[in-house]
C-alpha cells in the first residue's frame, strides 16, 4: 500500500520546536512513513537568521525566503512554528492558496484569526491543525473536537501556562515573593527575557479563546477573554490561600451559562482547594479539566511547553494532515454553528476572597457586612484580625456575579473605616 | 452544506450504555447533525429481551433480529454495545460485509480478534472505532493512535478497572478486608453479581492488550497479557504498603524493553508511592499514564465506566464514523507494522516487596540474604520484626527480572527457617 513519491513538508521556523521537529522527522522517518502510509520528507526550512541554525538541521534545506518556499507548489503540508501574527498569517494563507495543509503551533494567531484561517483551509479542502498551540504535548484540541464530538461540554478549567504555574508554585512552596520567583523562572529558562505574554496572561488567554471556541462550537477570540495576570499576586495572598486550605493558580476558565445560552472565557489568578487535582500540578506542568454532560469530569495532564513536547503535538498533527492528503480528504474543520454570545466578565458568577484593611473599632464589621448585603453579595465567612489600632478583615463570599462584587468593592472603598482593599481573589474549583 | 438524507445507525444492545446512546441521539439530534454535517437517525435497536427495554427507547425501533438489522443494506454505522465474543463478532463482520462502519465498546472482542476485525473493515473501506472499550469516557484510543502518531511511546501505566480500584480504595481507606470491600462494591453497583471478569483482572487485561497494541504498533492479544487479579490482596499487604509510603492499585502496564526490540503487557496488583499521581485515583475512577520520547509524561483521568461516560465515547466515535462516511473515506486503521515480539512475564524487570514468616533465631537474615544474592536479586531494604519465637522479614528489592525473583522465592520456600512466603507484590511507579 506504500506509495513511493514522498509527501513534502515545508517547515517555517527552526528554533527550539522546529529543530526538534526536524530531528524527529529525520531520525524516525521509517516510523512516520509506516504510520502515514507514504514516506514524508522535509522539502525546505525557512529561517530568519541562517547563521543561527542549530546542529543537526540539514544546511542544504535552509532558506531565508519563506514565501518562495510555501509558493513552490509541490508542498503537501506547511508546518508553522514561527509564532506571532505576521508573517505567519500571510505565509499560512499563501500555503492554503498553493494547496498545502497547515500544522501550526501559533496560539496567538489562531486565537485572533482562527475563523478566517479555517475558512481559507476549507475553501481549498485543506487541513488546519493546531494541537501544539494549546498545552504543548497534552492532547486537548483533538479530544475536545473529536472524542467529545457527541457530548455537550459545559466547562473547561485549566492551568495552561507553565511559566506562571512555576512562579506561583515557587511562591507557594518556598515563600518567595513574585519578583524573586520570576527571577528563578528566568534563570531556569521557564520565563523569557520579556515575560509579559506569560505573566500578564496573554498566552493563557489565547489558549482559553481556542479551547472555548472548540468546546462550545462558537467563535471566541482573544478579545472576548477577560484577562488578569499574576504580577499583583502577593505573598500575603498565598498565605491567605493556605489558611483557607487553598493554593493560588492562574486558571483559564471557559464556561457555558447555566441556561446554556451564553458562554464566558476568562484568565485570572484564583484560589483553589488543595483537594482539587489542579492544586497538585507543580512546576511548569499544565493540566486541564473538562466537564461534559455525559462524560463527566475528565482531566488531561502533562508538560505544557518545551521543544520536544511541542514537537510531539506538531508531529501528531503532521501525520493526520499527511494521511488526509493521501486519502484526498480533510479532517474536521471549524465548528462554530452554536454562535453563542460571549458574555462580559460582569456576568461571571463565582466566589470571592477579599482582604480589607480597616479601622480597629466597634461597628466596622457591621458596616462592611451591610455593604455586601446591599449589593446582594452573601457572605460565607469573615475572619477579623486586630493589630495596633488597625485591623484586617478577610471576607469569603458565596457565589455572586462579578458585577455585584465590583459594585460592592467600589462602595467599600468609599467607607471612611476601610483604609484599603488589600486584595480581591476569586475562589474556584469547588 | 447539510445533506438531507439522514445517516442511518443500527444499535446492537440496549442496556445501560445503549439506552443512554439512544437518549442522547434523540435529545441532541440537532447538535449531532451540525457536527456531522448531516442528520443522523436510529434505524433500529436490536435487543434480546424486548420486554426489558427501558423507558424512552422508541418501541417501534426495537427488534430481536439483530442479523436482519445489520443486513438491511441501508445502515451507515452499526453501534455494538452487546459485549462478549458471540454474537457480537458475527454481527460486526456481517455489518462490514454490508458496507457499514462499526463503533464498538467491546474490549473482550477487540482484545481477542482486533486484527481480524480491522482487516474486515479495511477490506470494505469501513471504519472500526472502539474508544469506549478502554477506560470509558477518557479519550485514550484516539490520543494514542492520532495525537501521538508522530511520537514513540515507551510505557502505558494505568488504572483501567473501576471495580477493583473501588475495592482497593475501600480496603486502603476503611481498613476493610477484601470480601467486605467486594460486598460494598456489589451493593453500590460497582461490581457485578459475578465479579470474576473484574476482580481476576480479565477486564483490565483486555484493555492492556488494546492499549499495548496501539501504543507499540504491534499486535497484542489477551493471551499475551500476564494477568493477576486482586482476590489475594490482604489487609496485611495494604498495611505493608502504607508503611512504605505506598498504596496498592491494580495496574495495567505496557512497556517497551530498554533496547526497543520487544514489549510486555501485564496486569497485577502493585504498590505505588503515595506521591505518584495514580495513588490519588479514588473510588471507581480510571487514570492512565503515557510516557513518550518527545511528549514526556502525560496523564488522562476520568470516569472509567458507567452508562453516560461510555455513551460519550461511543458518540464521539459515531460522529467520526459518520463524517468519514460523508467524505467517502476511512479513519486510521490498524497500525501493527512494528511486529515486536511480546516477551513473557519472566523478562519483566521491576522491584518487589516480599513478606516472609521466618524462625526467630540468629542467622536467618543472613541465610535469606544469601538466597537473594545467589539469584542476582539485589536487596534495597529489609525490615525484621519478632513475635513469639516467630519473626517476619519484609524485603524490598532493587530492580530484577520476574524470572530471577521467582527462582529466589522458590529457593526461599525450601529453607527450613522460612515458614511461609506470606506475600509477594511488585513495586511500580518510581
Amino acid at each position: 500500500m506504500m506509495r513511493t513519491r514522498p509527501l513534502k513538508v515545508a517547515l517555517l521556523g527552526c528554533g527550539v520546536v522546529g529543530s526538534e521537529v526536524t530531528r524527529i522527522m529525520t531520525t524516525h522517518a521509517d516510523d512516520l512513513a509506516a504510520r502515514i502510509g507514504a514516506p514524508v520528507e522535509l522539502a525546505g526550512i525557512a529561517v530568519r537568521r541562517p547563521g543561527r541554525v542549530r546542529e543537526g538541521v540539514p544546511a542544504e534545506l535552509v532558506t531565508t525566503d519563506a514565501t518562495a518556499l510555501v509558493k513552490r507548489g509541490d508542498i503537501d503540508v506547511v508546518v508553522e512554528v514561527i509564532g506571532g501574527i505576521e508573517p505567519a498569517r500571510t505565509l499560512i494563507t499563501t500555503a492554503f492558496e498553493h494547496g498545502a495543509s497547515v500544522v501550526s503551533a501559533n496560539k496567538a494567531l489562531v486565537a485572533k484569526d482562527g475563523a478566517a484561517l479555517h475558512a481559507a483551509a476549507q475553501e481549498r479542502g485543506a487541513d488546519l491543525y493546531y494541537e501544539a498551540a494549546v498545552a504543548g504535548a497534552i492532547p486537548l484540541v483533538r479530544p475536545l473536537r473529536e472524542s467529545l464530538a457527541g457530548d455537550n461540554i459545559n466547562r473547561v478549567l485549566g492551568i495552561v501556562n507553565g511559566t506562571t504555574n512555576f512562579i506561583l508554585d515557587r511562591m507557594d512552596t518556598s515563600g518567595a515573593g513574585y519578583s524573586e520567583a520570576l527571577d528563578e523562572a528566568t534563570a531556569l529558562g521557564y520565563a523569557e527575557a520579556d515575560p509579559t505574554a506569560d505573566v500578564e496572561g496573554f498566552d493563557a488567554a489565547a489558549k482559553a479563546a481556542i479551547l472555548a471556541g472548540i468546546a462550545f462550537h462558537t467563535r471566541v477570540t482573544l478579545d472576548d477573554v477577560h484577562r488578569e495576570g499574576i504580577t499583583e499576586v502577593t505573598g500575603a495572598d498565598i498565605a491567605s490561600a493556605k489558611r483557607m486550605g487553598c493554593t493560588v493558580k492562574l486558571l483559564a476558565i471557559c464556561e457555558r451559562a447555566a441556561d446554556g445560552r451564553s458562554v464566558t472565557a476568562r484568565v485570572h489568578p484564583a484560589m483553589i482547594p488543595l483537594t482539587h487535582p489542579l492544586a497538585s500540578v507543580r512546576e511548569a506542568y499544565n493540566a486541564v479539566f473538562v466537564e461534559a454532560d455525559a462524560a463527566g469530569q475528565l482531566m488531561f495532564y502533562g508538560p505544557g511547553a518545551g521543544g520536544s513536547p511541542t514537537a510531539s503535538a506538531v508531529l501528531g498533527d503532521l501525520v493526520a494532515a499527511c494521511r488526509n492528503k493521501l486519502s484526498g480528504t480533510a479532517g474536521p474543520g471549524e465548528s462554530a454553528y452554536s454562535r453563542l454570545p460571549v458574555s462580559p466578565m460582569g456576568q461571571v458568577v463565582t466566589r470571592y476572597h477579599i482582604s480589607l484593611d480597616v479601622a480597629d473599632k466597634p461597628g466596622v464589621l457591621a458596616q462592611v457586612a451591610t455593604v455586601f448585603a446591599e449589593h446582594g453579595v452573601s457572605i460565607d465567612t469573615v475572619r477579623q484580625q486586630g493589630k495596633d489600632g488597625e485591623a484586617s478583615l478577610v471576607v469569603v463570599t458565596h457565589r455572586a456575579s462579578d458585577a455585584a462584587l465590583s459594585a460592592t468593592v467600589e462602595t467599600l472603598r468609599q467607607l471612611d473605616t476601610v483604609r484599603d482593599v488589600a486584595s480581591i481573589m476569586r475562589v474556584e474549583g469547588e
